[in-house]
């Protein structure tokens, strides 16, 4: 994989130009996605010094960016034949805040149909069998197959830190609103959270922090932590690979002197985890009406069937679960209270055979509800050496904390390995 | 004016067919429109057969759309020359609401450049001397102008109720999020709420009902009303016309056995109050980022110096100014706790003179920060015969009752002037 930091620091003392970086992105892209089709659309011509900033932090750096984050160079196919060879007007304000930083948008990046669970036709890196997650699986894929040191994903369930966890890569989907949204066709209004995926949690806060002009102190600022464990019993099963890796992690974490305790769910978590469709759905089928109503014929099996679904929603539903999700809100905050963080699983499992599925976001649905910050670090493997990540959590607007300990954790995972 | 209702009982008893009713606005925008402005485009096969239904509450009803909402049919222009001709490929989920319930999307209506200050060329139908307010500026035109029955419109800080009081018609601006906002062009995307114009309050109770699914039951089924006023003191002065308005609004629910009672502003709206363009324009700098990067020289200048100030915006400043709003929510609850709504002023007075600015926002912006609904009761005159509205707000969720407070206060102030 590419570090964005590495990267960094190879552009600034002179070993390479932004140029050149760019070029090793697009050859890797040309050597490889032949086979991973993590990309749908390259644009060769982003870091040609018009395109370019000179400065800022994430200059000389590529990106991918999903492909239902509108660009203005680039088609915006949203994983769907209906928006075949679409080209929105403006960058979305995501794109911006990239461009800004002085990063060269590279590439779109294959999604599931308008991020639901559609397959694309993206293979795991790991594994071309198996599936890179979804519905932010291109981004997944191009970060871990070394294509480029960054990609922008967004989660409505468990879109970004599934397909992270699936394809060994870390990734950060932020508080609500800490990125903005404006410019992505969202599924679900109130859900739906831009996050990203880099090499290393260093990485991905360096990024984070790039583009929001905020600071991410390292793991040293955090000493004696306290960490919280969840195994999110309202959510089913756990395979064992899973149940492994968050083994690793609470001993990892512990023989670095942390404090490990499980947490009890409130009662309100599960409620609110049950209700979850009823809200992204729900409001999907607003914000795909047009797709629905117009090209029915286009609409993908899944999908019709969420939407379907939804149709049956009534308003006391509806106003249910949103009442529901603002009382697991409230309830995170005893949550929360006497840890710095939290740790869960970041998937159910290894990345399931075959390219049908991406996948379950069963441990990632609530936190999405609950807009809280959830960072996917990498480090542990199955039996058949394909990754599985652990998910770390820390309360909303809190994003230095999930970060800072993600980094403590992936920092001790590596040293168990070696 | 053309009332929704009226409209939807002739054409229910067979006086009017879908067409001759479609037709009527189209003759009207024809014949008035060249003056007032309102529309910047038109869809003359919007009442075809193909393009609408014949069933659904709304069908024979036109609609104009503010042109920051987009269409598959028409342009979407924003206000603003970078998008001149601009067709986006789908319906906003707005759009695709209104087009479910069966009515006819007639054209799209003049706003400030991107729903900022700005104004477009539209005038106000009671005098043309006059601005009609804005951002949603074409859209109370035309309601008030008699060209449509009902038009859709959004509010950062009051470009539904202000706009609606100066221009004498009803307009509610739901709670945060009733309406989507998928497909529209946020200025900011915590504050921007979509709402719509009508002839009466009735009408608008009628069409929101009619596009979420939802029952607002009539003014009788609020017996012994508890109505809290208050005077916005934080906000700064405010004009003979908007204090009289005001008054006769009181006196009119106390005749009509109403308890009114004056409340105490908690020291936490004032402070979300100031702090609403940090939220507003500091999300507008990344909402906007493309056009502002690329397109620097056809934003004009209004929008140019609240950009250029928002640039100067800290993080921590940002962050205090999301904090200031969520206790903000949060005293509202005590605020509301011992009335069914409250009164305010819609705006500081009847529509200024002159095309060049379109009112000020002072007296809606902390209601659009709280996300509660707010309705705009036409009725009362300043002494040049200019309309000016009172403000009807209820808590978040509760727009059944704003509408209900709003609809016996319309009745009352239409007594009084009997």
């Amino acid at each position: 994989m590419i570090s964005a930091l590495a990267l960094r620091a190879r552009l600034d003392n002179g070993e390479l130009t932004a140029e050149s970086a760019f070029r090793q992105s697009l050859d890797a892209i040309e050597g490889l996605d032949g086979t991973l089709r993590a990309f749908v659309a390259v644009n060769p011509d982003a870091a040609r010094p018009a395109n370019i900033s000179r400065s800022g932090p994430l200059n000389g750096i590529a990106i991918g960016v999903k492909d239902i984050i509108e660009t203005a160079d680039m088609p915006t196919e949203m994983g769907s034949p209906i928006y075949t060879g679409w080209r929105p007007k403006a960058d979305a304000a995501l794109v911006m805040l990239a461009r800004k930083a002085g990063a060269a948008i590279i590439g779109k990046t294959a999604t599931t149909h308008f991020a639901q669970g559609d397959p694309p036709e993206t293979r795991n890196p790991h594994n071309h069998a198996h599936t890179p997650g979804g519905s932010s699986s291109g981004s997944a894929a191009a970060v871990a197959a070394g294509m480029v040191p960054l990609a922008f994903g967004t989660q409505t369930g468990g879109s970004v830190i599934r397909p992270a966890s699936y394809c060994g890569v870390a990734a950060v989907k932020p508080s609500y609103r800490l990125l903005p949204t404006v410019g992505i066709k969202c599924y679900s209004m109130s859900l739906d959270t831009a996050g990203l995926f880099a090499a290393s949690i260093a990485d991905a806060a360096f990024a984070l922090a790039a583009l929001t002009g905020r600071k991410f102190p390292g793991p040293t600022e955090t000493p004696a932590m306290r960490i919280g464990v969840t195994r999110q019993c309202f959510a089913g099963e756990v395979e064992p690979a899973s149940e492994a890796a968050l083994a690793a992690a609470t001993e990892a974490l512990q023989r670095g002197g942390a404090k490990v305790q499980d947490l009890e769910d409130p009662p309100e978590f599960a409620a609110a985890w049950r209700l979850h469709p009823i809200i992204g759905d729900g409001e999907a089928l607003r914000s795909l009406a047009w797709e629905w109503e117009t090209h029915r014929e286009l609409i993908p099996p899944k999908l019709t069937e969420a939407l379907s679904a939804a149709e049956n929603f009534t308003i006391e539903e509806f106003d249910e679960a949103r009442r529901a999700g603002k009382r697991a809100r409230i309830a995170a905050h005893a949550f929360f209270r006497d840890v710095d963080a939290v740790i869960t699983f970041s998937s159910p499992g290894a990345a399931p055979k075959g390219l049908g599925s991406t996948g379950d976001a069963k441990f990632n649905r609530l936190w999405t509800l609950l807009g809280v910050p959830c960072v996917n670090v990498p480090g542990c493997q199955d039996g058949r050496g394909l990754p599985v990540g652990v998910q770390v959590i820390a309360p909303f607007g809190r994003d230095d904390r999930a970060l800072a300990v993600a980094c403590v954790l992936e920092d001790a995972l590596q040293r168990v390995h070696a």
